[in-house]
């Protein structure tokens, strides 16, 4: 690790409130790792940011005296993106204001590190609505942008880039900008906005972000399916979607799962008793609507085969369901001693087809994938699990068990990430499947956005 | 005009079907403008391609002999981004078939060149939707790509950008690529798809395009409401986004607009005693939910001011409605002898601001500025009128005009164009407004898909 420059060091700690840059040492161990710790890397600097200026500040020094530089929120990634080898480690996560609300054009305009939950609850407390819904709730609103992050609402309202209507970044050459608007369309230029969201912190870094907001449902009723096996279940979905239902979310499990997280709960949930499960959302306005939709969605599922149809309307009822739903993580990341993961997409009638194959390759190889997605968009989340394996045969078999899963991922034409991003993790993946015109294509981008190449070196592609 | 190189041409013929690959006089003048018909210029050749392979052919011998390219659809734009002043033509419109419905996916994969009315036409017999919605139905969906076109139904359902999946493209390097993907979630790399959509044809040509696509609205009820004057026709509009109706278009004119319809349609519209209107739609898939929506909407906008709410329910009635609003610009275009267009976007709550400083306008300067728009998303469209002029004082006033109108669109934080595009008859103001550092930027992606800069030269930017 090279000595950091003492110059730099002297106009960082002169630009940055007194106590809020950090080396070496001083640098807590939670730094040095995203959720998912595979990786554990220190930054020779943390910059603890309290404002628009410090952060451009800290990017002209960077870009200055050539320090790599990696941007992190609440450190919930899962494939290294905001984790830092050496460099300075840029925490936004202090920066967790709104801005300001406006409630005539229906947006928002916040600080890179305010809180998904803290957003939510910001506006819904409102009466608004901010559809994205990523799983995991305590992650910043610059990470959702930044991995382009999807969640369980994506089937109806979309993904996160569908939200973004303006951005104020510094680019890594040092250049202030605002990108996009506060409009609802927009043909004037290239959309430079939407190469920020995605970009997993390698062109520019965010200052604030302004957000599309949607009035806030007042009904929102959910519906449990179990099925016998998880080939009926999916393949209900590409009917569900041609139907007139219309549903915010259509989640599936398998029984397995299900069963961590009743044990990671200490709950039971409403039924555990079936194979695999659809999980599904319908909101609107009104009751008869919302209603009519959900009744459709039964019968429909009941004739494709689902054994029952749980209604979860009260209050109570969907909290069991959706803590068991939004657990399933942290409870398969519980049982399983070590893991790593895939969040691949495909076309959503090509679902079935890729957890058949999951399961066959958990047959071959002897290692446990609990899996759980939005089979409404076609993103699963499948978790490749070391339980008490030794670590080489845990390494060889995860190297092996990849390759086919992402093999598998692009003959049904899908994509190595769906709402996770490359990161470090899956770089290898991503460069093996993007063809390098494209991947040439990106690098020339990187460079006009970012000259000298300090933001994020090393992530989504080499 | 340079020679066009004898060993070009030579191989030109050879790759494209005999016929058509046409050379100077052979090209007619229907060529040589678009719509709007500001620029007359002539390519040195017209190329009418047959397929993919004819599209990518030509680009690479462009590239190979330097010879500047335009792709041309239906020639609907409004900006000249589709006329070429010398160089080849690329005209795609014959290629217009679907390629694959995939029902299960809900996406339909299509030739460039389809026109919009033959794609709603398409989808829409089989009970799917393609919800953008651009007033010129006889543009191409490659046209409607390149310039992410809104449309009237951009409130409820977004603009082009929204529905496109996947794309197969050229570089202007000649490299054949396919971008995004058959799925609804992507965190894989940069969104090079979302920059092709709305680069008017400077980094790419489509060869296909993959869109998704919604179960076809089965109820469809318009609301027409009459107001003493457009301020509070337009001060409705945020609060009725702020409701639960949700609107699926919600357009504004003003009489003097609508006589124009009516004596260009030679047919008379249920209502035009008023100074100014509103006209809404609502659509979805039960009676009674959309009936609430416009029950609601029609109380919500009496108590703002309107002064009636005719309900157009009827297929009749609502096609007298919809074709005189189809034929505003047709109708402006018929009574002007002679115009320029505007079609910033602006923060919805300040569409009434604008319009009140175009009349404003339209009394200092002395020339005719006929509006009407998307007061719903904040896109207005404003017709300068010459009527009986002398050139010289035509000119100056619309250069004064003009400069006036996106002046205050800067002030209240629009765009330049909110869905036509810059092409060639907006770059000036264009470069006015955008910083020099994006415009930097968006050189250095061209460059990056464009090594020669032989696509579309001279458009949208320097």
């Amino acid at each position: 690790v090279p000595e950091l420059n003492p110059e730099f060091s002297a106009e960082l700690k002169k630009a940055i409130t007194e106590g809020k840059a950090l080396f070496g040492d001083q640098i807590s161990e939670d730094y040095a790792h995203d959720e998912l710790a595979l990786a554990m890397a220190f930054p020779d600097v943390l910059v603890i940011a309290a404002c628009a200026d410090e952060i451009v500040d800290t990017v002209r020094l960077c870009n200055k005296y050539r320090v790599p530089l990696v941007v992190r929120g609440s450190g919930t990634g899962l494939c290294g993106a905001a984790v830092a080898s050496g460099g300075l480690l840029l925490d936004l996560s202090g920066m967790n204001r709104v801005l300001e609300l406006d409630e005539d054009n229906l947006c928002i305009r916040v600080e890179p590190g305010i809180m998904l939950m803290e957003l939510t609850e910001y506006v819904e407390s409102r009466g608004l609505f901010y559809p994205p819904d990523p799983g995991e709730k305590t992650a910043t609103i610059a990470g959702n942008i930044s991995t382009n992050a999807g969640g369980m609402r994506a089937v109806k309202y979309g993904v996160t880039r569908d939200y973004v209507r303006e951005l104020e970044v510094v680019t890594g050459s040092g250049d202030r900008l605002t990108l996009g608007g506060r409009v609802a369309k927009n043909s004037s230029g290239y959309s430079l906005k939407d190469l920020i969201v995605g970009s997993e912190g390698t062109l520019a870094v965010i200052l604030s972000a302004t957000l599309k907001l949607l009035p806030l449902p007042t009904v929102i009723v959910s519906l449990l399916l179990p099925y016998d096996d998880i080939q009926s279940a999916i393949e209900t979905v590409p009917k569900l979607m041609r139907s007139k239902c219309a549903p915010t979310a259509v989640e599936f499990f398998e029984r397995s799962t299900l069963l961590y997280a009743e044990d990671y709960l200490g709950k039971k949930f409403p039924d555990s008793k079936s194979a695999a499960y659809l999980l599904l959302t319908f909101d609107g306005q009104s009751e008869s609507e919302v209603e009519r939709e959900y009744t459709e969605a039964a019968e429909l599922c009941i004739d494709a085969g689902a054994l029952d149809a749980f209604i979860i309307a009260t209050e109570e009822r969907r909290d069991a369901v959706w803590s068991a739903r939004g657990a399933f993580l942290e409870a398969i990341k519980a049982s399983a001693g070590g893991m790593d993961e895939c969040d691949v997409v495909v076309p959503r009638a090509k679902v079935a087809d890729f957890i058949v194959f999951s399961h066959e390759i958990e047959r071959k190889l002897g290692i446990r994938l609990s899996s759980f997605g939005h089979a409404g968009d076609g993103n699963l989340h499948i978790y490749l699990c070391r339980d008490k394996m030794p670590d080489t045969e845990y390494r060889e078999k995860l190297a092996e068990a990849f390759r086919l899963l992402y093999e598998k991922a692009r003959e049904l034409r899908g994509k190595v990430s769906g709402e996770h991003g490359i990161g470090l993790a899956k770089k290898d993946w991503f460069m093996l499947q993007e063809p390098a015109v494209s991947v040439g294509i990106m690098r020339s981008i990187k460079s006009a956005f970012d000259k000298n190449y300090i933001l994020n070196p090393g992530k989504i592609f080499d």
